[in-house]
C-alpha cells in the first residue's frame, strides 16, 4: 500500500466521521429523538428553534469536554469513570509514542537503507516500518532506547491510574457505606434438613454463631409454576393497556426481571420484625395470591454493621466449604435474580463448562464463517440464483461484491459474538447484572485479542494458529516477521473499524431506528422504556484492542499512531457524551473493570518487548536484543509489585473503610 | 536386561535389606545407641542381658505395625499422620493395581506377540511391556479398562485420605484450640513515624479498631551489636562449660535460635500488664544489661478470643495491602525468628528471586554435575595421579570404578540438593520453621521430579530437554517412546535408590557415626542435644517420585509394581518406627503437606493417563485412545471438585470452629 492511498483512505473515513458527527448534531436536536440521545437526562432538554435544529454545531463536543470526574462519576457511577481512565491514559502514553516514535523512528525506518527514495505519497508504507532499517544497523538501539521510554512512561502513568482508581473505589466505598447491600450477606448453599424450614435454620445458624450483629433475614423464594402463569397474564394486560395508549408512566427505570421474589428494601435496618417487613414489600404479596412458593437454599442475611456483614462474608463458615457459602449481596438491582435459585455446588461445573465452552468458541469461530464467505463468492451465488447474473456482469458491482462480501459477512458475525458470551456468562450462574457483564467482558476481550489480532497477524487457517500454538517459542518470531509487515492492514483498521465503530456508537444507530420505527410505523405514541446501561463488554475490549496495537505498531511501524491517537481524542469526546446522555447506570461493579484494563495493557507491554526482542533478533543486534531482556523483567516486576500493593483493593474491602462506617453509623442511629 | 538379571539384583538388594535391618535391630538394643534410636523416647528404654542384645529380633517391626493412628497423632502430629496415610494410599492403590496388571497386563504383553519365547528367566524385560504388543491389536482396550480402573481406585482413595486428614486437621485446629498461638496475631509492616513508637502505634491501632477483642501486644525486637556479641560469648562459655562435662541438662528440645527476642509466652493471656509480661518473660531480660534493641515493624497482638484473632488475620486491614499486614501466629517452637525482622515490602521480590533461583538451579544442576563426572573418568584419574596406573591395571576394579563413580558423583551431588533448596527457602523470607520446610519440600518435589524422572526419561543432554520444552505437544509421545524402555532402569531404580534409602533412614549411619566418635573420640560423656525433626522436605519427595513411577508405569511396564509395593510395605513399617521412637515434633503444619501429596499424584495420574494416550495412539488404537480423553477430563473434574470441596479447609480455619472454642473458653474463665 503507498502512503497516498492511506491518506486517501483517511481522508475518505475523516470525511465520513464528519459527515456523521454533523448528522449526529441534528438529529440529536430533533424532539422526537430525545429518548435517543438523551435517555439518561430527559428532563434537561428544551424545545429550540427550528432553523438551529438543522444546523450542525460542534457544541456538544465542547459540552462533553468540560465535564468534570466528579460530574462523570455522579452521573455514570465509578465504572465510567474507569474507563474514561483507560481513554486519558491511551491518550497519554500515545501522545509521548507518537512524538517519539514519529519524530525518533520514523525518519530512522525511512533512511535504514541505501536506496531511491520516491517521492512520499507514492512511498510504500513499508519502507516506514522496521523491516527498511539494515541487518547489523547500528541504529537499532534507538529503537531500543524508545522501547524503553514507551515502557517506562507506561508503567508510570498506569501507575499513577491504579493509584487513582483505587483511591476512588475507596472514596465510593466509604459514600456507599449506607447502600443496605452494604450490611446484607447473601447465604447460598443451606443444608437441606427434613426438621425445620430453610427460614429457621437460617435463623438458628447466625443466631448460635453471629449473635451480636446479626439482624434478620429473608430466604429467597422461586415462584411456582401457577403465579408464573398469572404472571404473565398479567404482564400480558399491562402490553396491551401499554398499546391502548392508557396508563403509561414515563420512569426512567428499566423493568427489572422479577422471577424471584424478594425484598431486599432499603428500610430494612429499621429492626422492623420480619412480619412487617414482609407485608411493607410490595413485590412479595404483589400477587394477592396465596400461592405455594419454593423456598431456595438461599437467604439474604442482614447485620447490624457493614464490618460484622464484611467479616461474615470473608470468613468460611463451617467446615464443608460448599455449605453456608457467604458473599456480600449485590444492590438490588443489580441482582440477577433468575441466577439465585441455583444451587450452590453446581456453580463450579458451570464455570468450567462455560470456560471451555468460550474457548471452544473462540477457536472454531472463524471456520464456519470461512465456510460460508466461500459460499457467497461471486460464482456460487450465481449458481445457486440465475437471476442475479444480470446484475453481476459489470465491472464495478463484481469487484464491490467480492472485495466486500466476506468483510461484510464476518462483521455480521462478529455481532454475534457480545451475545453469544453474554449468553455463556449468564450460564456461568453469576448473581449480578455487573459480574454478568464483567465476566462477558472478559470473554469477549480474549476472543477480539485472539482472533483479530493473533488470526490476522499468525494469517492462515485455524490448523497454522493450532501448529504455532504446539510451538510456543516460535510464536515470537512469527509475530515479529508478520507484525511490520501486518501494519499497514491494522492502520486501515483502526481508520475504518475504529473511527466507524466511534460513529456508530454516536449515532445509535439501532436505537434511532427501531424509535423510528416505533413512532410513524406501530404509531406508538409513548417514549420507548428501554434504555440500556453502558455496553461495557463490547466498549472495553475493542479500546483494548487498540491500545495492543498501538503499543506493538510503536516501535515497530510508528506509522499507525498519529490515526489512532485521533481514534483515543474522538473515543475521549465520544464516550464522556454517552455516559452523561444517552446511558443509564443502573449497576456498578466499583471500578472492577480497571484490574482487566490493567491486565490487558501490562500484556501489550510485555508482547510488544517480546516481539521487539525477536525483530532485534532477526535484525541480527545482539545489543538491542540483549537490552530488552532486563526490560521484560523490569515490567513483570512492576506488575507482580502493583498486583501486590493495590489488586487487594479491587479484591475486598479493607476493615478500616469499614469500620470507620461503623463511626458514622453511630451518629445516625435510624440505621442500627 | 534379563528377567534372571532383574532377579539377581532383588535377591542382593533383598539381602541387603535383610542385613541391614538385622543390624539395626542389634544396634537399636545397644544402650550407648539410646540416643540416636531413641532420641524421642528414651526414658522408656530398658536395661536388656547381654546375649539378647546380639541376637536380630523382628519385634520392632511388629511394635511398629501396632501403633494406632491416634499414638502418632500425639506423640508425632498431624504431619506424621498425614506421611503415614500417603503411604497406606500408596499400598492400597499399587495393591489394587499390581493385582489387576500383574495377572490382568502382563500375559497379555507377554504374549502380545507371535514370537518365540525363550524361558522366562532369560526372557527380555521388555517383552513384558507393552512395548510387545502388536500394532492395532484388539487386546488394548484391556489396557484401557485397567487404566480406567486404576484411575478410579486412585481418585475414590484420594478422595476418603482427603476426607479423613481434613477432618483430623478439623480436630487438630479444635484440640489446640488454648494454644497461645490461636490468639495471636502478628502484624508486619507497620508503618513507621517520628512521633510515635512502633509500640505505641500498634496500640493505638488497634484500641481505635478492634477494641472489643484486642488484649495486648509486643513489639518483636532485633538484638543489636554489642548484644549479640555479648550472647555469643556466653554461648561460647556455656560451650566451654558443657565440654568440661558440668552442667550438662538432659532437655531433648533442640536449641531454639534466639536472634530475636520475644515474649509469646503461654501464660499471656490472663490480663497481666504489659510491663509485668515483660518481666515474667525471661527471655526479653535475659542479658540483664540495659542494651539499646532495634525496634523491628512487626509485633505481636494478643486477642481475647481466637474467632477475632481469626477475623483480624483475615481481614485486609487498611487501605494500603503492604502495611498493617496481619497473619496469625506461628508457634513459639515454630517461629524462625532470624526473618521476623525481614520488612514486608521485601518479600515479594524475595519470593519472585528464590522461585527464579530454584528454577535455574533445577536447569543447570545435571551440567556441572555432568562436567565432573567426565573429569572422574579412568584416563583422566590416570592422568592426574600417576600412583593410581598400578590399582587399575586389573579387570574388575576398573570395571566398577566406571560403573559406579558416575552414579557415587551424581548421588554425593543429590546429597546436595535439599540443602540448598533449604537455603533457598530460607532466603524466602518465612517466618516460621514449618513454612519453610514445606516451601523446600516442594522445591526438592519439583527438583526430584524432574531431574530424576523427566531427565531419565527423555534422557540426553540439557539442551535436548529444553527443545523438548519448546513443543510441548511432543512431549507425550517421547515420554510414550520412552517409558516402556525406561521401565527397566526404573525398576532397578526402586530396587536400589528405594529400598537403601530406606536402610538409611533406618540405621540413621550419619547419626550413629557421629555418637560414635562423640563418645569414643572425642570422649564426651553426656549424650548430644541435637534430635532433628523429621526431614519431610526429603522424604516426602522420594515418596512421591515412587509413587509417580508406579502410576506411570503401572499399564504400561507392570513388573515394577511387586518391588514397588515392597518398598511401600517397608516405609510403611521404618516411618511409623522413625517416628514413634527417633524424631521430634518441634512444629507441625497441621496437615499441610496433604495438599502438595494429594496435587503431586493428581499430576502422576493425568502425566499417566496422558503417556497412555500417546501409547495407544503410537499403536495405532483409536478405540482405547478415544476413550481415554474422557477419562482425563473426568480426572480433572474431579480434582476441580476437590479444590472447591476441601481445599478451602487447609488455607483457613472455618468460623464455626473458631466460634465453638470461644464456648469452651467461657467455661474456663482462666483464658480469658
Amino acid at each position: 500500500m503507498k502512503v497516498g492511498a492511506l491518506l486517501t483512505s483517511a481522508g475518505i473515513n475523516i470525511g465520513l466521521c464528519v459527515l456523521f458527527l454533523s448528522l449526529y448534531s441534528i438529529l440529536r436536536k430533533q424532539p422526537q429523538n430525545v429518548k435517543v440521545y438523551f435517555g439518561r437526562s430527559i428532563s434537561r432538554t428544551h424545545r429550540r428553534p427550528l432553523l438551529e435544529r438543522f444546523v450542525p454545531s460542534p457544541s456538544w463536543i465542547m459540552r462533553s469536554l468540560q465535564y468534570t470526574e466528579d460530574e462523570i462519576l455522579n452521573t455514570a457511577g465509578l465504572d465510567a469513570v474507569v474507563f474514561n481512565r483507560v481513554l486519558v491514559f491511551s491518550i497519554r502514553i500515545f501522545s509521548v509514542a507518537a512524538i517519539l516514535c514519529v519524530f525518533g523512528i520514523l525518519p530512522l525506518n525511512y533512511f535504514g537503507q541505501d536506496m531511491h527514495h520516491v517521492l512520499i505519497p507514492s512511498a510504500s508504507l513499508e519502507t516506514f516500518t522496521i523491516e527498511n532499517v539494515q541487518e547489523r544497523s547500528r541504529w537499532l538501539w534507538v529503537h531500543c532506547v524508545v522501547l524503553y521510554i514507551i515502557s517506562g512512561v507506561a508503567c508510570f502513568l498506569l501507575y499513577l491510574e491504579y493509584k487513582h482508581i483505587a483511591r476512588l473505589r475507596l472514596h465510593h466505598l466509604v459514600q456507599t457505606n449506607d447502600y443496605p447491600s452494604r450490611f446484607t450477606v447473601l447465604v447460598r448453599g443451606i443444608p437441606k434438613s427434613s426438621h425445620e424450614s430453610f427460614s429457621s435454620a437460617v435463623d438458628s445458624f447466625f443466631t448460635k454463631y453471629h449473635a451480636p450483629s446479626y439482624l434478620s433475614h429473608l430466604v429467597v423464594h422461586k415462584v411456582g409454576k401457577l403465579q408464573k402463569i398469572v404472571m404473565g397474564a398479567k404482564k400480558a394486560y399491562r402490553k396491551f393497556r401499554h398499546f391502548k395508549g392508557t396508563d403509561v408512566d414515563q420512569t426512567c427505570r428499566s423493568v427489572t426481571y422479577q422471577c424471584c421474589l424478594c425484598g431486599v428494601s432499603s428500610n430494612s435496618f429499621q429492626l422492623l420484625p420480619i412480619e412487617e417487613q414482609e407485608r411493607e414489600n410490595p413485590s412479595v404479596k404483589d400477587s394477592n395470591l396465596n400461592l405455594p412458593d419454593e423456598e431456595c437454599a438461599s437467604a439474604f442475611v442482614f447485620f447490624k454493621t457493614r464490618y460484622a456483614a464484611l467479616i461474615v462474608s470473608e470468613i468460611l463458615q463451617t467446615s464443608n466449604p460448599m455449605k453456608w457459602v457467604t458473599s456480600l449481596a449485590p444492590e438490588r438491582d443489580d441482582m440477577y435474580w433468575s441466577n439465585l435459585w441455583l444451587p450452590y455446588k453446581q456453580l463450579w461445573i458451570r464455570h468450567i463448562a462455560t470456560l471451555l465452552g468460550s474457548i471452544v468458541f473462540m477457536f472454531i469461530f472463524l471456520a464456519p464463517v470461512t465456510f460460508i464467505q466461500g459460499l457467497s463468492q461471486l460464482e456460487t451465488l450465481q449458481q445457486r440464483f440465475p437471476f442475479l447474473k444480470g446484475i453481476l456482469k459489470g465491472n464495478y458491482i463484481p469487484k464491490l461484491v467480492t472485495g466486500y462480501l466476506p468483510s461484510v459477512i464476518l462483521q455480521i458475525f462478529l455481532y454475534t459474538v457480545p451475545p453469544i458470551m453474554m449468553l455463556f456468562s449468564t450460564l456461568e450462574g453469576p448473581i449480578s447484572h455487573s459480574e454478568r457483564k464483567k465476566s462477558a467482558c472478559c470473554k469477549v476481550l480474549f476472543f477480539t485479542i485472539w482472533n483479530v489480532f493473533f488470526f490476522n497477524v499468525l494469517s492462515g487457517s485455524v490448523i497454522n494458529q493450532l501448529n504455532a500454538l504446539s510451538s510456543p517459542k516460535e510464536i515470537p518470531m512469527q509475530l515479529a516477521k508478520a507484525i511490520p509487515l501486518q501494519a499497514t492492514f491494522f492502520t486501515t483498521y483502526v481508520l475504518t473499524s475504529g473511527w466507524a465503530s466511534l460513529s456508530s456508537e454516536l449515532m445509535q444507530l439501532f436505537a434511532l431506528i427501531w424509535n423510528f420505527v416505533r413512532k410513524y410505523v406501530l404509531r406508538k405514541k409513548g417514549d420507548s422504556d428501554l434504555i440500556f446501561s453502558f455496553p461495557y463488554h463490547t466498549e472495553l475490549p475493542k479500546v483494548m484492542l487498540f491500545g495492543l496495537l498501538g503499543f506493538t505498531c510503536s516501535v515497530l511501524a510508528p506509522l499507525i499512531l498519529p490515526f489512532l491517537l485521533i481514534y483515543f481524542f474522538l473515543a475521549y469526546v465520544v464516550y464522556r457524551n454517552q455516559f452523561i446522555n444517552v446511558y443509564w447506570t443502573r449497576y456498578d461493579t466499583g471500578g472492577l473493570y480497571w484490574p482487566i484494563a490493567y491486565n490487558t495493557t501490562i500484556f501489550s507491554i510485555v508482547l510488544t518487548q517480546i516481539i521487539c526482542l525477536a525483530v532485534f533478533g532477526l535484525k541480527k543486534s545482539p545489543v538491542a536484543s540483549g537490552f530488552t531482556i532486563p526490560l521484560i523483567i523490569l515490567t513483570l516486576l512492576f506488575n507482580q509489585y502493583c498486583r501486590k500493593r493495590l489488586l487487594p483493593l479491587f479484591r475486598t474491602f479493607p476493615a478500616q473503610v469499614s469500620i470507620m462506617s461503623l463511626k458514622v453509623f453511630r451518629i445516625y442511629p435510624l440505621y442500627i
